[in-house]
C-alpha cells in the first residue's frame, strides 16, 4: 500500500525539479551530498514516521497525558518513538559534523520533518522542541551551556522547551512577570532564581528524558525592585527541570512544578502545562525556593535571542499544518477511490452498480481544492527552507542580508497561510468522507482538531498580520518587497513567454501591482492605528498572491511534460487561478478604499 | 449575568419588528396569540434550555454514550431535560389544541428552540427528531398509528428516530437494501417483517423512553424475490423498538438490536446508532426473526413522505447551526470585553495596564463578522420559518402554491448557509479566545465540533447544491426564481429610496441580476452534468445574496433609529456587503464562463 502520508513524487519534484537543491551540494558545506544521501535522509524520515509515529497516532489522541500526583503519564509508544528519532541522528540533521550532526541542508531536512508532523505532530513536538531548543543554545550560549545543555539534547538525553507565555500575558510577551534574581555566578553562567508562571508549555513535564532544559523568558527586578515595563526588559534563561552540573551530571530537582495539565481540542499526545517556577513548595535547590536558572545572552536581550529562531520555528509551524493537510488529503483521496456511493448525473440508472465517489464532480471539486492548498503550501514551505540555505550558504554580505530580508517577509506568510488553507483541506478531507469523516474511526477529523492549533500558536494569525504589514513590507526601507516582487516578476515573465500561462502571469502581475502599490499607500497615510486595522485582510491577500506565484512556477516546471503527475500540477495550477487568485480583489478593494467599518465598529454597538 | 445563548433584543428585533410575527395573530388559527404569549413562550424555552440543557452541555461531551452489553448508558441529566421540555408542552408546540398543542406560528415556536440548540444541542436531538416523527405520522398515518404512536411521542413517552442511511447508502438513498416481506394486516396497519442495517440513527438506542418509535426506509420485494432498483420502490414503515398494541400498551421487544454506536467529533450526547433490524439473534417477536413494521403511506412513496417533513427538518438544521454559531458568539464578545491583553497601537505604553482585547482591531473585525455570520442567518432561517406559517395559513391556493415554491426554493440555503457560516462563526469564537479557546475548558471549541455535522448530516453540503441549482431553481417552469428575485427587488427599491443604502441596493441588484442570467444559462445549457459539475459555488453565491438581502432588510428597519442596537446591526449590514458580497463575484464569474476545471480533472491527475 502506498503511504498515505505525503507524496513522495511531488516532494522529490519540488526538492530536485522545482527547486533544484542538489545544487546546494556546490557549498562546500554540503560537498558530501547528493541526491542520493538525500533520498536516504527522506527514506530514514519516511520510515521512523511509518514504524514509531503513526501507529499510535489516534491513541495518543484517545489516551491524553494524565498527572498521577507524581508524574505525567503518557502513553508507551511516545518515548520509543522520540529515541528513535534521536538515534537515527536526525536532532542534529542540519548541524555541522563535528556537533554530531549531518550537515543537511535546511530545506531537505524540513521535508523529512514533513513525514513526522503528517504521521503524528503531537509525537513529533517532543523533538522538535528540543532541536528549536538547542539550536538557540548554540547560537546564544556559551560553551559550558552548549556542552551540559545543548549537547545532550542534539543526543536525546534531554529534551527542551520554550517557555514564553503566562496566563495573564500571551500575545503580549512584554506584559511577563516572571522574576529573576540574580544568585551569583557559576560555571554555566549568571544565575538566577525564578519565580512565576508560564502557561502553554508544550512537552513541559514528562519522565521521557533523563531531563528537561527549559529555555524561560523572565524580567530582572531594577535597583527600585519593579520589574522593568515592556518587552526591553526581557532576558533569557536555561531552567533545567534537574539541576545539572557543568559535566552534564543530572541532580536534584530544582524548583520547577506542574501546575496543570492543558485538555485540548487536539495535538493531545504533547503534553501542555501551566508550570510554577519558584514556588518552593515540593522542591528546594539548595535549601531554598527559586528555581535556578543561568542567563543566556546578555540581560534584556532575551527577546532578541528567542526570536532569533523564529523564522525557523514558524516555518516549521507552516510545516506541520501543510503535512496534517497533505495527508488529510491524500486519506481523502484514497476514500474516493475505493467508496461506491451513487451515480453519474448522466447515466443514473439505478440498475447498475454504485461507482466510486470520485466520479461525481462535486467530489472531485473537494480533492482539487485540497490538492492545491496543500501542493502549494508543501512547495511554498519548501521554498521558504531553502531560502534558510540560500541566506546561510550566501558567501556575499549584502546578498546573505538581501536573503535574510526576503525570507523575514515571508515567515508570517510561511507561518499563517498554510495554518489557514490546509486547514480548509482538512475540513474539505472530513466532508468527502460524509457521515464516516465525522467519526473518530477516521484520522480525518482529528487532522482537523490537530491542526487548529496552528493559527493560534506561535505568533496568532492576526499577529502574523501585524508583523507582515506593520514591520516586513517596511524593512529595508521597502527593499524587502521590492526582493518579493522581482522574484514574482521573474516567474511571470517566464509565464508570458508561453502561450499557456500567459493568461495566468497577467492575472498575477495585476494582483501583484495592486499589492504593492496598496502597501505603500497604507504606508504613506501616517495614521498606524487605521493602516493596520485591515492587516488581516492585507495578511491573506499578499499570501494567496504568493501561493498564486508559487503555482505559477509549478506549471511551468511542468509545462513540457504530459505525463499525469504533470498534468495534475497543471490542473491544480489552473484552479487556483480560477477559483482562487480573484478572490483577493474583495481584500485589495477594501485596502485600497482603507475601509473603517472595523476601526468604526464600537464596543457598545455589538 | 447575561444569558449567553441568544440574544433576547435580536429575537424581538426580529420576530416584531422585521417580520411582524404578530400579524400572523389575524389568522383564525392564532388568534389566541399575541406578543404576550410568544414572549411567554420564548420564556419559557430559555428558562429550560438553562436550567435543564446548558448544564450538562460539556458532560455530555466527557461521558459519550456507552454500551454496556445490555443497555445504552446515557448520563443522567438528559432524562429529566428531555422530560422538562415534555412536561412544558413544547413536543406539541405548533400542534392543533385537540392534540395537545399550543397552535404557536412555527417561526415562533423555532425561536424559542433555538434557545434549546444553543444551549445544548445534542440533548436537544432527542425531542427535535421526536416532534419530526410525529409530525410525519400526523401527516400521512392512519388514526390508528397516530393514536397509537405518535401522540404517545408528543407526551413524551415515547421517542422516536428517522432510519434512512445504510452502511453502503448514504446520500445514495434509492441503494438501500432494507428488505420489507409483507406479514398480514393489523389494527395498525400492513404488517410487514423487516431485516436489514440502518446507520447513523440518532437517538437509535437508550432507556429515555417506554420505546422508540422508528420511521423506517425499506424495499418491498418483486414478484421475482428481488429489491426494485432505486427511489421508486421506497416504503416507509413504523417499527417500534417495542411491540405496541393498538391501545398503546408497550410490549416485548421488537427485532431491532443494537449493532454499534458511532464515536463522532462532536454531537456526542446524541446516541448515534447502527441499528440491526430482522436479525433473530436476541429477540425473536412472535417466535421468529424480522422487525415487526406498519406501513405508513402507499408502497412506493416512502420517500415522498420522509421529504414532506424534509423542509422543516433542514430549515431546523439550519437554526440549529445557527444556534451553535450564535451563542459561540455571545461567549467570545463576552471573553473580549473581559480579557485583558496588550495596548492599542495608538498608545503602546508598556506602563499602562493592558485592555480587553476587544479594543484591538483584529478582535473587533473577527466579531464583527461573527455577528454578520450568526445574526444573518438567525434573521434568515426566521424568514424561512415565516413563509412555513405564511404558506399554511394562505386562503388562497395559488398564494399557498407559490409561497411553498419559495420555501423550496430557500431550503437547501436556510440548510447549507448556517452550516457553513454559522461554523466559520465558530472558528473565529475559538481564535478570538487564543490559546484558551483550544482548550476544553472553554465551550467554544465544542461548538465548533458539534456543528461540524451539520454541514454533513440531513443532505449534504454538495447536495444541497444540486438540489438547489438542478431542481429547485427550474421549479415552476422558472417561477420559483422569480417569485425570490421579485422579494429581492422589493427591498432593493425600498434601500433606493434611502440616501444611506442606495448603494448597497445596487450592489445587491447587480448579483441578483448576474444570479437570474447564469441560472437562465446554465440550464439553458442541456448538458446536466456540465451544468451541475459547478453546483456548489452556485449554492454559495445564491446564498451570499439570500444573505445579502437578508441584511439589507435588517439595516432598511432600523434606519431611523440611532441606538447602539440598531447602529450594531447597521454596521454588520454594511461589513456584509463590503466584505463578503463582493465574494461571490468569483463564483459568478466561473458559472459564466462555465468553468470545466473540476470537470477536466482526471483521477489519475491526482
Amino acid at each position: 500500500m502506498e503511504s498515505l502520508l505525503l507524496s513522495r513524487r511531488d516532494l522529490e519534484f519540488l526538492l530536485y525539479d522545482w527547486l533544484d537543491v542538489e545544487a546546494l551540494c556546490h557549498a562546500p558545506r554540503h560537498a558530501d551530498h547528493g541526491r542520493e544521501t538525500f533520498d536516504a535522509a527522506l527514506d530514514t524520515c519516511e520510515r521512523i514516521a511509518t514504524d514509531l509515529f503513526a501507529p499510535h497516532y489516534q491513541k495518543a489522541d484517545r489516551e491524553e497525558p494524565r498527572f498521577d500526583g507524581t508524574a505525567v503519564e503518557l502513553i508507551e509508544e511516545i518515548g520509543p518513538a522520540v529515541r528513535g528519532f534521536a538515534d537515527a541522528g536526525l536532532l542534529a540533521a542540519t548541524l555541522d559534523y563535528d556537533m554530531g550532526g549531518m550537515q543537511l541542508p535546511h530545506v531537505v531536512a524540513s521535508a523529512g520533518m514533513a513525514y513526522l508532523y503528517a504521521a503524528n505532530v503531537a509525537t513529533a513536538a517532543y523533538p522538535v522542541l528540543t532541536m528549536g531548543n538547542a539550536s538557540l543554545l548554540l547560537a546564544h550560549g556559551t560553551p559550558a551551556q552548549i556542552e551540559a545543555f545543548a549537547l545532550p539534547e542534539l543526543q536525546g538525553r534531554f529534551l527542551g522547551t520554550m517557555c514564553l507565555s503566562e496566563p495573564q500575558a500571551g500575545s503580549s510577551l512584554g506584559d511577563i512577570q516572571t522574576r529573576a534574581e540574580p544568585d551569583g555566578e557559576s560555571l554555566l553562567g549568571p544565575r538566577y532564581r525564578l519565580t512565576g508562571s508560564k502557561m502553554w508549555i508544550s512537552g513541559g513535564d514528562h519522565e521521557l528524558a533523563d531531563t528537561i532544559v527549559h529555555l524561560v523568558l523572565a524580567k530582572v527586578p531594577g535597583a527600585d525592585g519593579k520589574l522593568p515595563p515592556g518587552t526591553r526588559g526581557i532576558s533569557l534563561f536555561i531552567v533545567p527541570r534537574h539541576l545539572v552540573d557543568a559535566d552534564g551530571t543530572v541532580g536534584a530537582r530544582n524548583d520547577v512544578q506542574l501546575a496543570g495539565i492543558n485538555h485540548k481540542m487536539g495535538y493531545r499526545g504533547t503534553v501542555n502545562c501551566l508550570l510554577a517556577f519558584g514556588e518552593g513548595t515540593r522542591f528546594r535547590p539548595e535549601g531554598r525556593a527559586g528555581a535556578i536558572g543561568y542567563r543566556v545572552g546578555a540581560e534584556g536581550e532575551g527577546l532578541a535571542a528567542m526570536f532569533h529562531m523564529m523564522n525557523e520555528a514558524r516555518i516549521g509551524v507552516g510545516l506541520g499544518a501543510t503535512a496534517l493537510g497533505y495527508t488529510a488529503y491524500l486519506h481523502a483521496l484514497d476514500y474516493a477511490r475505493t467508496r461506491p456511493q451513487g451515480r453519474p448525473l448522466a447515466e443514473r440508472d439505478p440498475s447498475q452498480p454504485q461507482v466510486p465517489i470520485i466520479r461525481h464532480p462535486d467530489v472531485r471539486r473537494m480533492l482539487l481544492a485540497q490538492k492545491a492548498y496543500v501542493e502549494g503550501a508543501l512547495a511554498f514551505s519548501l521554498y521558504c527552507a531553502k531560502l534558510v540555505d540560500d541566506a546561510s550558504l550566501a558567501t556575499d554580505d549584502d546578498e546573505r542580508r538581501r536573503l535574510g530580508l526576503l525570507l523575514d517577509l515571508l515567515t508570517p506568510i510561511a507561518k499563517s497561510w498554510p495554518s489557514q488553507w490546509c486547514l480548509a483541506a482538512n475540513d474539505l478531507a472530513i466532508q468527502v468522507h460524509g457521515g464516516y469523516g465525522y467519526t473518530r474511526e477516521y484520522k480525518v477529523e482529528q487532522l482537523y482538531r490537530d491542526n487548529r492549533l496552528n493559527p493560534i500558536h506561535e505568533g496568532a494569525h492576526g499577529i502574523q498580520a501585524l508583523d507582515l504589514l506593520g514591520r516586513k513590507v517596511a524593512a529595508g526601507g521597502g527593499e524587502a518587497l521590492a526582493l518579493f516582487a522581482a522574484r514574482v516578476e521573474a516567474t511571470m515573465v517566464e509565464g508570458r513567454a508561453t502561450s499557456t500561462w500567459c493568461d495566468e502571469a497577467d492575472a498575477l502581475g495585476a494582483r501583484l501591482a495592486r499589492l504593492v502599490a496598496v502597501t505603500r499607500d497604507l504606508h504613506a497615510s501616517g495614521d498606524p492605528g487605521a493602516m493596520l486595522s485591515n492587516a488581516t485582510p492585507y495578511l491573506e491577500a499578499f499570501g494567496h498572491v504568493a501561493l498564486a506565484w508559487t503555482w505559477l512556477g509549478q506549471a511551468l516546471a511542468t509545462s513540457d511534460r504530459d505525463d499525469d503527475f504533470s498534468r495534475g500540477k497543471q490542473q491544480a495550477a489552473r484552479w487556483f487561478f480560477g477559483w482562487e487568485l480573484p478572490k483577493v480583489d474583495v481584500a485589495l478593494a477594501l485596502l485600497e478604499r482603507n475601509d473603517g467599518t472595523v476601526l468604526s465598529m464600537q464596543e457598545a454597538m455589538f
